[in-house]
This record gives structure tokens, C-alpha cells and sequence, in this order.
């Protein structure tokens, strides 16, 4: 580990049953070597609480606590996570084996931070239990079933109540508003959990440890915003598809859940993250050799350990650990590769992740505490996640419901943004409307709002402000349809965003292919520009329009407009984007903006991206995503931070296969 | 909607919560003002009773009434028709409400009837107290065990019963006499609750009032021509697709299930109405805006809604009533579109329907009444339906079982009959028993009877003696293989019909590819005419062969063969006709049979369709499905009831992009 | 029966509701008269116990027999074999049954063996009397808890178990171990259920009747070589796809499934059964008509059914049994087709069944005793098939786990050999130990063995020993990663076998796409080889490499290497090969280790198989698998065993159509 360059290792966790065989028998000793010797080596530790597999005896004598999906069945026992951790039975032990483990490590010299739990809210609970908490919830929240019937309305199909007894269970639901009323719900207990277990633990903490906790951003029942607020710093999982997934130009769309698929994809990753405080993150855990299912093996091609790891760097991670050090011999996890391989001969991996860490050395200093160049920023919402994965409005190729529609559609902004060499910053709502609007603008001149169809009347509000203080504001599809209730709205849509867009709608289609998009002096588009999967009805009062579609039906409403609105402007998208759509609208509003477009990639198979130091400095991060090499005029006077040369502005970089430079430029 | 020539609304099903809040507390006031409005303003109003939706209270007093499925499961609360409508406490609630309802609005003047329930059959019930009623119906029907034994042939894998508690549920079970059983009675448990509530209501209507129910003709449990005896008139609900699903040429084959795929499946809706009860109906719902899944959104061209509506007039119905006025806020129906957009607004769907109901006024009573023209009967069997899906014959592309194998190859025929420009009659086995077969030869010179495995021995004679009569009958495979208890029948094939037919098969095959058909001088094919699915191994004993199959196996079997009988003819068909072999032959029995060949359509993107109106005028519609324009050459005088003008015969008229016209012969 | 030939039936089996109508009341005289017509016939008899379907009050008696699924879940009863036969009270009534049968019938003199159950292991029995079966099996296994923590490794995810009731059950397990061990546990359940039914039938059998099961090879809980030890002979069903998948060259790559697609996947399943017992073994069921699914009806085409008989005894079968004489009108199998159709009339499928009956009576002994000319072995393990198929290492087509991991890698070998004309002998990793590796050398110079991730160390070095004795062991994918508890070993790989080898690989990769493989001198390739689905990263030790890959990645590692052991040589494969690299690598062992190259076949279309009979004379069985006639040039005089006359070296036979030739070589 020493000779790779590793600084920092996380342990603890997954563990209970060792921490404590039986109950309330403990065995805390084990791990007293492990720190000693991490500390003699001066490698940092994370310590994690054990809570999220619990002990096959708590099992035993809690059988309440297994979780139940919708219709009643148990989740049964044997994985992890098969938790109600909401249930205080559970708890009880939980804190019992936290504070066992807190008081015995907080101490040694090794531990710089705890992780409480890990991945939390991968289930949704439909325990007995949990359904009445639920009930006392919303009975606290509308005072009276009257109220419930009247905000939810309950006319329509009989489901009036006469008492709180009446409610029924999420089983057979089939209305949007209890449905994400359901999904709030369970985010909070996950939210409740992680910041009750990190308010045990700083009771033991030295003031110099953080507490975090290890966020996979697709579990069903996370809110990432709201939950590090109760933390001392964003972590997360960044696990991606290697070998020809990371190819530019992309040979398929990609896709970001849980592995993501595709170069933006994985960049958006690193973006999500900085966006739950704003602030730079930790990488807990991301690909060492294969990963996932243990069908798919794609450890990665000479090089791309590198360029995925100074990618996260370069949009604020601080730390990168790979899952995990060694492979395991047994267990679920058997094919999920580690640094070591299974014969625990060091190889490939390990000597390509070896150079890394020489790299990151060599660098020190100058890539910390850094804040990512953004102009574009990007308006991510779990209430419109939820409410869209539940009832979707998009289809999937094959006629479903796509229970990604509002990751669909804010991912064709994203991509469109990378596409043109824009960095995105990703904010929540919940954010905003704590900020000035002008504040955002001077930070991130365009803002996408796009498929958000939760949002409350003040975050609609905030929105139509920025523009008018000067950002320029993209709206896409679905925004402003419901309000926070998942009730359409009964005015004109975009809702309460229509006059300052001088667009409206009351009609919208889908589109099951492709259609065709022209663009026009204003905004030119190539051949290949489309819209897919959705069409507003748009009616113009004023707006200039940008693109229309070519289509004896469609063609009546435009596709793309564009109004001032106040000191800045409203772009209205009135569809899904394809790639180039997408590209160019980002592009477009880029430049209409004023953002710099200096540094952009100079060949296809390249990104560029940039970020300010914590002494102030730009770096400049140049990849080459390809078999093939590729050069790069430098704009500007650099330092090459991993070469030590000075290069010339106008000298030519050349990046060879699956090659990646850091840059600082000098003023 | 007084301006939009909106003449009826149908109003109170769904809110049995709003009636009834608590137990015994009924609130029947606030529809009054409601139908007072509508009296006022002209505008007939269709009152519906509750049943389809119980209140939450009633769930919470008998928790034994929700709908099980097969595995013990409960189906759960929170979406409507999740009621076991047969049972006792349920009904004692349900007849308190429909008493109460009935007594307080059978009086007013602007109920002009009653709809009860509403898409009853969506559910079969596997609740043990229905369980418990079908061991005792099957007691009631076999007697003994030991005949059931004997019926059944259940000696197969040990399934002899010894006394009535041996009877297996159907969660497990692989017998098809066991199945097809079950189907029956559950679908006598639809006919016996509409009926009864039907005969409720008939205590507080009116002479001039009528009862119904609303049909979704795909429901499981539902036999419409059994239901449709105890109800006045027949009404139902025709969902399509629209956009390019209704171009001509069809780009797609198109489908038929509760939201149909491609024009003559729009077709088919109406006839399959109109062959409930052989009489006109009324189109309880039908699209306004988008249907269906959130997810598809296909909000028609303008002209679509004219188009639609008048093809369901043109065969039949009486009423168009769309669902819905406007668009629910809220709901698992949020995004069911209707007549006023979200924000209440009208715009292009509320013009559009406008103009229709500017034309139906213009038309008046002379497109009342209607018998369409069918020269072509098809055979539709609901038992054979549920028979072949529960143990399907033909495979879907993915190679599992196609549970719509009966309707796939009944729609083969139907589609047959719509591309040559033939107005199709459905017929069902039951009534075609109490009829004539001469006096079936006089409307419908030509009869499909395809797919039927499921005939008893009367129908199958009573197809003998149609053609005896002089009829042209058309069968199609599967036709006469099984009796009424799913049993293959120990004769040769098609059983009671094969010397008729002339022809004969012990084996039949698969078909995973189409397979060319060659036609011969009495039956020209295309080189499109392609048999799929199926190949029956016809042995002729005297028929004549109309077309072949082009394979070295396949091909020592004819495809199609005719032979006379009688008075008339019998054509054999041994497999699943596509699309131009089904017209071909569809188009040669026709002319065989003397079919007029006049007011065919003159263009691909053309239909044209006839009927008598109830003052025996010759009614003919004439549609234009594309967006490009077509002309029709009049083949006799006709007056535009539309337009008002009369057009001499050879004129020319001009149809635009989705257009119809609605014409009267002058005679 | 007897103008067809036929010498045997089979009866009995799935009809204990008529041997025992009620309990305890036994109606054993039935079956008289059939066994008295069929010795008066020279028909023989082979008679089965009924216990694969259990009567109906035997289901209401022990509703507790009924198999559960993970979930907890009843299977329920309406089919057949839903019975935990492990449980004390059903085997309480099947003993009582059993022993009435064999008692009344085993001294009838028309009955030759004795058939018990049908098709066992169709199920894992889920049923909480089973569980704590498994889990006292454990415990007297692995005699601690401790112990089992230690080897099963359950300190990760904290599965540690503090006593035996910590257990969890199957439903949510996660551990490959645990996955493993119930997977032994449920096949140990069988083969103790069928050697138990098989010793109380001995007590009754004469010295000249055999006792057999009949086993479809692709049942969950079935290990066949274990359970056979307990049987006299091997049974089998060979159910194969007909029509265009028995054609040569194959259109489609086939599958090896219970019922198998492609003509070398018909010989597998011959050489599965031979390889139960190495021995010649009786195919109890196999095609009539149409099979299976009743939405798949695949009737051969004339001259197939011969072409599968004479396939199945070149390769051993002393038997065939079509399932079944005639068609049954009712239950579940209406449409699995028999010899005679649901009119009972012989038609087409008895004409060709009858000519089969006449050429097997007149090549009569000759084709007895067969010992199938078998140069290659290929190596099958249950154990190891299980643990694929729970935990996948290759991925279907659509990206999920492929529950057939193993069998695609071994299938992949086994058509390899078989495009390359060379006959396979199926060995069972518990046969090979208990034999001299160098008595298999003299039979199979060429062993494959590959995808055996299950072998404990033993095994693995009888591999190694093999080679070193002079035979040709031909590693692939898998082999030597794993142990008997399914750990990975902590070793390089192939484990045992690497030095052997002269390659090791700590390192490996998924395949999404085909990749090409270029051959060598040594190894000649054409442009259609192709890896797929994986790649292992072989590097080399000392070993020759045969053939790389095409890939700036992949192409650092080698595709095929070769190395001497001792006498003999290992070659490693480190991929899936396709069908042009599998042919290439098996024709290449197969010259390289002197395996004679006469009898290959002439045509692409044909197949040719060599066999010794009884009296030692060479047997050779020649087909042509095509609508188009092909020639073969004999190289050896021989005899036509069913035309009788007598062909000269050099003669040229003509095959017809769709054709099998029989010869006897003359020597």
C-alpha cells in the first residue's frame, strides 16, 4: 500500500457480527493492530459504524425488523440492508455497538473520520410498523382526513376517508399524491437515521474527524441534500463502466444509475456530489478491477484508472479509495475486484493504480480544496425524481414507463452542456431559495431547469428572479406542471414562468421516434439535430423562436424559443434534446452568456476542464479519450503539475492513448 | 358546452364516497344543482351508480371483499374495481346505495337513463368464499365426482377426485376443462351482479329511461353478449390510438385490445358493439385528449376526432360521449386528457370536437338508427377466447404463448374484410343458434368461422347448415378441433365439418416464419401472400384448391380451399392469413357471393362504408386517412349531409387531409 | 402397434388415483388385461410406480407436502410433481402403494424393468421441514457453527452465526456457499428418494428385470451419475426441435435445454445419457409429434424421425420409447403429440415410425451392446453447473446473468468436436477420480475440460495427471478457480493446473461483442474466429501460443496456448470459443493426438459416427441433414446392415433427403 501511494484506508464496517459475536458481548481488540499499524505507516483511517448488516442474531430475536416489500413479503435474510432502521428495537442495539465502537477508536492518532453506515435508503419499508408511523405523519401534517380528502382530492374514485383508519397501504395506491407523500416520507427516515447515528458519534469525536457517510446517489430512499446536511462532508460512490464506455466520441448515449455509462455520465457523477453541500466530497468508493454484477467484467484499459481519477479530482473529489484493497475469496462479492487480485500478487491494477498515487504526490497541494469551473448550472430535484419514477411521462423504447424520466431529461442538459465543453454544477432547490439569484448568475450565468415538475410556488418564484437578474434561464419540459402535491396546475403552463418565457402550453405529445429539428440564423443546428420522446405545444406572446420541427402536425409550435426577461433571458426547450440538440442550445446560451471559450477540447476524442485551487490558481485538466492520440494548442502559459515543465502558450500537448494532463496556468 | 353542441353528460359513477361518507349517512343533494344546470341547457344526462369504487369504510367493515389473485394475495386498496362483487356484504351495501340514488333521481327530467357499475369483469376473483361457489356450482352441474372424473379425464396424472373437497384451486392448476370451467363462471359472476343491479334500478325508472352499463370489451371476465340480454342497450367504451396509428396504408399491423392500434381495429371496436346485442349502441367513452398510460401522450391531428367519430356512427353508434369534460388535477387519471386542458381553457381539442358537434347537429336524425352494412359475419366466441388464452396456440415473436391467440386470428379475418372494403357483422355462436341460417345468408352472404376451437355440437352444425342454406362459409384452423369442455375432439378435423369443407387434417405445424403462399387462377395471389403461425395438413376429399404453400414440406398440403355444399359453399383457410392473402380471399368470397362491388374505396389511404338509417335511406361514409389529399368518383347521386349540396353521380369529391365525408343516395 | 414394430411400452406411471382410489383402498386389476394382450403381443413391459403425481386427497390428508417456493409461497396442485418427497407421511402412502404394485405385477411375464417416479427434481423444495433438514445436514457436516463461519467466510457482511438458529433461509440469501451447499443438499434429497423407491422394488423384482428411472437431465435437483449408482440402467428423454432445426450447416446455434435445439444438441443428450453410467442406456421418452409448449408444434419432416432414432443408438441407446402411442383429448398435454393424432387414425407420423420399426428389426443384434466411438471426453459436473447457474459469470444477450453459464462453456466444446467429426464421451469429475488416468488416455485421448469451477483438489490433479500419463487436456475458462465451497482460490490460475499449462492469469474480462482470433502456423484459423463473452489474461510461462486476439487491449494476452506434460500436453483456451475457433482447436487436438481421421464426414451436411457393437464389429452411421441429397465415398468395404448388401471401398453411397445410412465395416 505504502509503495502505491496509498494515504487513507476505511474500515469497520459490515462487521457487526465480529464486533459483537453475541449480544451485548463485545470484541472491540481486533482492529487495534490494523490502526497501529496504519498510523505507523502514516496511512489515515475512516472508521465505520457496522449498522448496515446486522448480526443473524439481532435477526433472530427481532424478526419485525426484516423489511417488507408493498405486498407483505419479507425481504428475508442473507444480503445486507434488509433493515427497517427506523424501528426502535433496532436502534436500541445500533446505538449500543456504536458507542462501543466510537469510545474504544475515537482516540488513536490513525482515525481522521467516522462513516456512519453505509449506502443508505436502498430499501423502501412496508413494515406494519412503518405504515402507522406514516399515518401519525401525515395526520400531523393535514390535522384532519376533511383536509386530506380536500388537498389530495379523494373525490375521484371513492377513496374519501371518514377516519385516519381508512388510509389504505401503498400496496394497491394508485394516486401521485399519496404515492410521493410515501416517497418524502421514506427519505426522512433515512435522512432521521444518518443524522442520529452521526450525533452519537460526535460525542465521541475529536474535533480534527469528520462524520460522513457513503452515499450510492441511485438508492430509492436518499436525499442527498437534506441528508449531509447533517454531515460533515459529502461521500460517495463513483462506480462506472470501463474499456470502450469511456470512448469519445461515444458510441452509445450512456446512462447514469447507480454504474454509470459513458464519459459525461461519469463526470456527472463527480458533479452530483459537489452539488449535495456545494463543497468538495470524497470518493468512498469507486472501480478497482470488475465490478457490479459478476457478469460483467470490464476492468479497465491501460490508463483510464488515471483519467477517471483526475476527472473526479478535477470536479472537487479530495479523496479517491477504491473498493477494495484485496478481492475476497468468498461471499457475494467474490467477483467484485479489488486492487489485488485473488492470488493477492500485486499486477496490472495494482501498478496502474501505483502510478496514480505517484501522481498524486507529485501534485500535492496544488489539486485541493478545489471549486470546478461551472457556468452551466443544472437544477436536480428528488421530489420530481420520485414523483416521475413512480407515475413516469416518458416511455421506454420497448412502451413502459421509464422510471428514469426526470434523470432522462436533465441528463440530455447535461450531456448537451459536456458536449459543447461546459462544466456543470448541480443545485437543488431546497439551495436556492436560501441564495440571492443574483449570487447564483455571478457564479453560474445559465441555470437549466428542466423536467421539473415538483416544484412549490417560491421555487418557481426564485427562478423567474434569477432571469431577471440577469442569468439565463433554460426551461425544459415539465417545469412548473405540479405543484408540490404532484397536482397539475390549473393555470397555463409553465406555471407561474409563462409570461417571462412568452411561451405558454396546455397541450403536449409524445413521440415515439425521433423527429426532426431545424434550427435558424439565431440558433444554426446540423443535420442531426432531434427531438426525441416529447413535444410541448408551445404558443409564442412574444418570444423569438430559435427551431422548429419539421412535421405537417408538429411544425405548428416551435421547439426552441427565447425571450428577455428582466436584465437576462428565458430559453424555453420544449422537448428531450438529442445529442447535438442538446449540444447546441448549451453552446448557444454559453456564448449568449458571455462564458469564455477558451479551453475547449480540440479534437473529439477530448475533455477539457477547468477549477480554481485553494491558493487561487486555475488548473486545466486535458483528456484523451481514445486508442487514438491526439494534440492540444495550449491558450495560455501552463505548468505541467505531474511533468514539472513550463510549457508555452501555443506549444502543442500530446496525448497519447487513454492519456489525461494537469495543468496549472501561470499569470 | 352548449356551444360545443354537447347534448349529454354522464355523471355520478366513481363517487359511492361522496353519497355515502360514513356507514348508512347518505348525501344525495349535491348533484342536483348538477342536473337542474343540464335540464336548463338541454343537455340529457346518463346517472350512474357508484359500485366500481367502494368507499374506504367499506373496506376497512368487510376486508374479506378484496379482490385475491390466484396466489392468496391480496390485490389491495388505493385504485377501484379491487371488489369481489359477489359477495353478500358487499351487495347489501351496494343495493342500499343504488336504492338510494335511484329514488332520489329516477324523477328527473334530464336523466334519460342509467348506467350501472361501470368496465365491470376487470378482475377474476380468487377469494375463497368464490372459490367455495364454484366447487358448489360444478356440484350442481356434474353431480357427481365421479362424472366430473369422467368429463374432465382426470385419471391423467393422478387427478381423480374422491369426494368435492379434493378440488384443487386454481393456483397450480394445468387442466384446461378445469380452466375453461372456472373462465365461465367467472364471467357469470360479471353477467349476475350487472344484471341484478340492473334489475334494481328498472324498480325507479321511467318507461322512457334505459339501463346500461359501460363495456371495456377486453376485460377479463366479461361476456358481452350474455350481459347485453339483461341490460336495454348496449354501451361501451372505443379507445384508439391516434396520430399516425389511423394512416392508411398502415405502417403498422395494428391491434386490437382496450386501446386499439390502427384503423380497422377502430373499426372493429364499433362492430364488436354492435354484435352484442345485433342492434345500435352508445359510445361511453372515447379519447378526448391523451389516453391511457401517462407515458403516451397522442393527442390527434385535426380532422382525426370528425374522422373517428363518424366511423363509430357510421357503424352504429348512437352517442359519442368523450372521456372526460376536463382534466383531472389530480389522481391515478392526472394525465387521461379531456376536452379542457389543465387549465381549463379551451383550445384545439374543444374546437375540434366543436365542429363535430356542429356537424351532427347539421346531420340530425338522419344518421340515427343506422344498420351498417355487412355483407361479412365473423364469429366471435368469449368461451374459445378464454381457452386459447389460458392455453395459448399460437406463439407471440419472443416464442411464448400469445394469450391473444383467438383474437389474432379472428382479427386476421376481420383486417381481411376491412382491406377489401367490407362492412363485418361480428355474430356470436349463441345467437346465431336462435336464428335461421337463410335468414343469416340474406344480411351476411359470407360467414368467418376462424379460431373457434371452443363450439359445442349444435354450433358447429348450425355452421353446416349455413352453408347448406347457401351461405359462403370461411374457415379458418382450429375451427371444430375442441367441444364445449376444451376437449379435443376423437374425429377428424374440422369435426362436423370436414365433408363440407372437403377437406381434412389429423396434423397441423408451427409456422416461426411466414411462408409464401401461391395462389392459382381461381384465387390470383400477390407475391406479398404469406401464410403465418400455423399450417394445417388439409387432405382434400374433393375441394378444390385455391393456393399453396411454396415449401418442400409444407407444400404437399393446400393453403385454401373451397368446396360447394348445398346451396352454398365452404372455403377452408389453414392458417393465419397476412394481410394480403387474408384480402384476397376475403375479396373472392365476397364477389363469389355477389357482394355489390360498388363504393369501394378509390385510393389505398381511403375506407368507405354504408348503412341504413332508420328511414331506410343508403348511407355512405367515405374517410381520408393521410395527410395528403384523395379523390372519390361518385357512382351514383348522393346528397353531402354535411354540406347540404347535392353531387351528381361521376362527380368528383375532394377529400383533404384527414377527412371524411358523409353522404345520402339519391335514389 | 405390432405392423409398427413396436416391442415395448411403458405404463403405469401417473395414475395412483386409479391404483388407489381413496387411502388405503387399492384397484390394482386394471392393468391386467393390458400386460396379458401385450405378452400375447411379444410386447414387453416396462412398469412404473406412480408417485411423480399424487392423488388428490393425499394432497388434503399432508397439505404440508406441498412444495413451497422461496417466498414461502405454496406451489399449489393441478399439476403433477408438487410434492416435498422428502416428508416421512407422503413416503409413508408412496411405500404402501409401491409395494401393491410390484407385489401384484412383478411376476407377470410381460414385464422386463421396473420404472420408479418420473422425471424426479423438478422442484427445490423451499418447505420449512426441508430447511431444517439442511440445516441438521450442516451441522453434522461442518459439527460448529464456528467451523461453518470459518469456511464459509461469513465474517463479511456480518453473517457470522453465534448457533445453529441464526440459520437464515434460502429466500434472501446472497452467499455462493450457502447457494452451493443447498444445491448438493436438494439433489441428495432425490437421488435418496429414487435409490430408496428402487430398493423397495428390488424385494419384489425377478433377477432378470431392471430397475431405472427416467431422468430429464435439465431438472433442477437431479445429479445423474450419483443417482444412476442407485439404478441398473440409465433413462433418458431426448426431446429435440425438429423441421429446420435438425438442418446441416446449422442456421442457428442451437441450445442444450430439456429440449434441445440443433442436431449436435440431440447427440449431447445421447451422450449425456451414456455418460451417466458409461454404459449403454434406454431412451424412454422422446418426439412423437409435436412436443411441449402447445404453441410450438414442430412435426418432423419425412425421413427425421429415422435420422433421430439411429442417431440416438450410434450413440448408445438400446431403446426408444416415443412419448406416447396416442394423442390425449384432454389435460394438460391435449397437444403433445403421439404417434397416432386426437382421431386415432395412424397417419404420416406412424407410416415413419413404422418404417424405423422394420429397419431396427432387421439390422436387429447388430446394433446392440454399442460402445460409441468417442475420441474426445468432455468433462461435466453438476456442482458446477449449479453454482453457475446461481451466481453467472457470462452474460445472455440482453445483459443479465446466464443461468446456463456452464453449459454455454462446455456446449461451445462439445460442437466443437462435433463440427470437427469427432464423437464425445461425457465423463463426471467423481468417474474420472475413481479411475487411472491413463485407462481414459487409451479411450479419450483428448479431454476437455473446461468451465469447471467446482473441482476440489483431488479432481484437479487428477487433470493434471491425465496429461502427464500422454493424454490431451484441453483447459478452459473457469477450470481451477474455485473449490468444492465455491472460494475462489487463492492462488494464480487455472489452480493445479498452471504450470502444467505453462500459463497463469490473476486477471480477466467480460465480452459484449465477438472478437476476432488470429491464428498460426501451428494453428490455422479462417476469418470467422471469434472469442466471445470472455477473455482471460493468460501469460505465458513456457507454453507455445496457437492463436491471439485482435484488440490493442486483448492482444497483449494470448487466445490459445499448448504445453507438454509429462507424456501428454495441456492446451489452454481463454475465451468461449465460437464455432469456427471451437471446430479448429478440437480437429487440431484430435490430429495432433493421432486420432484417426477416416469417416469424417464429405458434405456439410452430413454427420458420420462410429460405433462397437456387442460382437466388436465397427458400426458406422452415416446421415445426411438436409432437403438436399449429398454422396459419401466409402473408405472400407462394408455391409448396408439394412439394405443388406455389400458396398465396396470406394463406392460411393447416395444420401437422400433428410437420410440415414447404417453400415457394418467389414474388416
Amino acid at each position: 500500500m505504502v509503495a502505491a501511494g496509498f494515504t487513507v484506508i476505511r474500515v469497520g464496517e459490515s462487521v457487526w457480527s465480529t464486533w459483537e459475536p453475541e449480544p451485548g458481548r463485545f470484541d472491540l481488540e481486533w482492529l487495534a493492530p490494523v490502526l497501529d499499524a496504519a498510523h505507523e505507516r502514516g496511512i489515515r483511517v475512516v472508521l465505520g459504524t457496522p449498522t448496515y448488516a446486522a448480526p443473524m442474531w439481532l435477526a433472530r430475536l427481532y424478526p419485525e425488523i426484516n423489511v417488507r416489500r408493498s405486498n407483505g413479503e419479507q425481504m428475508g435474510w442473507g444480503h445486507r440492508q434488509e433493515i427497517d432502521y427506523s424501528h426502535p428495537g433496532f436502534l436500541l442495539h445500533a446505538e449500543r455497538i456504536i458507542r462501543a465502537i466510537a469510545a474504544r477508536y475515537a482516540d488513536h492518532p490513525a482515525v481522521v473520520g467516522f462513516q456512519v453506515d453505509n449506502e443508505p435508503g436502498n430499501e423502501i419499508f412496508h413494515n406494519p410498523q412503518v405504515f402507522q408511523r406514516f399515518v401519525d405523519h401525515l395526520r400531523h401534517r393535514y390535522g384532519t382526513v376533511e383536509e386530506l380528502n380536500e388537498q389530495w382530492g379523494l373525490t375521484y374514485w371513492s377513496h374519501r376517508l371518514s377516519t385516519w383508519a381508512d388510509l389504505w397501504t401503498p400496496h394497491g395506491n394508485a394516486q401521485p399524491q399519496y404515492a410521493l407523500a410515501w416517497r418524502r416520507f421514506q427519505a426522512s427516515l433515512t435522512t432521521d437515521f444518518i443524522g442520529w447515528q452521526a450525533d452519537v458519534v460526535r460525542e465521541y469525536a475529536r474535533d480534527d474527524q469528520f462524520v460522513t457517510t457513503c452515499i450510492a446517489y441511485e438508492r430509492p430512499a436518499v436525499e442527498d441534500e437534506a441528508m449531509t446536511r447533517r454531515l460533515d462532508v459529502t461521500s460517495g460512490n463513483a462506480y462506472y463502466r470501463m474499456q470502450d464506455h469511456l470512448a469519445l466520441p461515444a458510441a452509445t448515449e450512456g446512462s447514469q444509475a447507480w454504474m454509470t455509462g459513458g464519459t459525461w455520465a461519469l463526470f456527472q457523477s463527480a458533479d452530483r456530489m459537489y452539488g449535495s453541500k456545494q463543497a468538495p466530497f470524497l470518493v468512498t468508493e469507486t472501480n478497482a478491477t470488475a465490478i457490479a454484477h459478476q457478469w460483467v467484467h470490464e476492468t479497465a484499459y491501460d490508463g483510464q484508472w488515471r483519467q477517471a481519477a483526475w476527472a473526479l479530482v478535477a470536479r472537487g473529489a479530495a479523496m479517491i479509495e477504491y473498493w477494495h484493497w484485496h478481492t475476497l475469496p468468498y461471499g457475494a462479492e467474490t467477483y467484485w475486484g479489488g486492487v489485488l487480485p485473488h492470488s493477492l500478487e500485486p499486477g496490472r491494477v495494482y501498478e496502474q493504480i501505483a502510478q496514480l498515487g505517484g501522481e498524486l504526490r507529485t501534485a500535492g497541494t496544488a489539486v485541493t480544496g478545489l471549486v470546478p469551473d461551472a457556468p452551466v448550472g443544472l437544477v436536480f430535484s428528488d421530489p420530481t425524481k420520485w414523483a416521475l419514477a413512480d407515475f413516469p411521462q416518458l416511455a421506454t423504447p420497448d412502451g413502459e414507463g421509464d422510471p428514469r424520466t426526470f434523470q432522462r431529461i436533465a441528463d440530455a442538459f447535461y450531456r448537451g452542456a459536456f458536449d459543447a465543453g461546459l462544466g456543470v454544477r448541480v443545485l437543488h432547490p431546497e439551495q436556492l431559495v436560501e441564495r440571492e439569484p443574483a449570487d447564483v448568475v455571478a457564479s453560474q450565468p445559465v441555470l437549466v431547469a428542466a423536467g421539473l415538475t415538483i416544484l412549490d410556488d417560491a421555487q418557481l418564484d426564485w427562478l423567474r428572479r434569477y432571469a431577471q437578474a440577469g442569468g439565463h434561464l433554460v426551461l425544459g419540459i415539465r417545469t412548473g406542471y405540479e405543484d408540490e402535491e404532484a397536482r397539475a396546475r390549473p393555470d397555463r403552463k409553465p406555471s407561474h414562468l409563462h409570461e417571462a418565457a412568452g411561451v405558454w402550453y396546455d397541450e403536449f405529445s409524445s413521440l415515439t421516434q425521433p423527429l426532426e429539428v431545424v434550427g435558424s440564423d439565431a440558433l444554426p443546428l446540423g443535420p442531426g439535430a432531434h427531438a426525441t420522446a416529447w413535444v410541448d405545444g408551445l404558443q409564442t406572446t412574444g418570444a423569438q423562436v430559435l427551431a422548429t420541427y419539421r412535421h405537417p402536425h408538429f411544425g405548428r409550435w416551435p421547439a426552441v424559443t427565447t425571450h428577455t426577461s428582466g436584465a437576462g433571458r428565458v430559453t424555453y426547450v420544449g422537448t428531450v434534446p438529442d445529442a447535438e440538440l442538446g449540444r447546441a442550445v448549451l453552446a448557444w446560451a454559453a456564448q449568449t452568456s458571455g462564458v469564455d471559450a477558451g479551453w475547449r477540447p480540440q479534437a473529439e476524442t477530448q475533455t477539457s476542464h477547468g477549477a480554481r485551487n485553494a491558493a487561487g490558481e486555475q488548473l486545466r485538466f486535458v483528456h484523451n479519450w481514445s486508442w487514438d492520440a491526439s494534440t492540444f494548442t495550449l491558450p495560455v502559459e501552463v505548468v505541467d503539475l505531474l511533468g514539472g515543465e513550463t510549457l508555452a502558450a501555443g506549444s502543442v500537448l500530446e496525448l497519447g492513448a487513454w492519456d489525461v494532463r494537469v495543468l496549472r496556468e501561470v499569470r
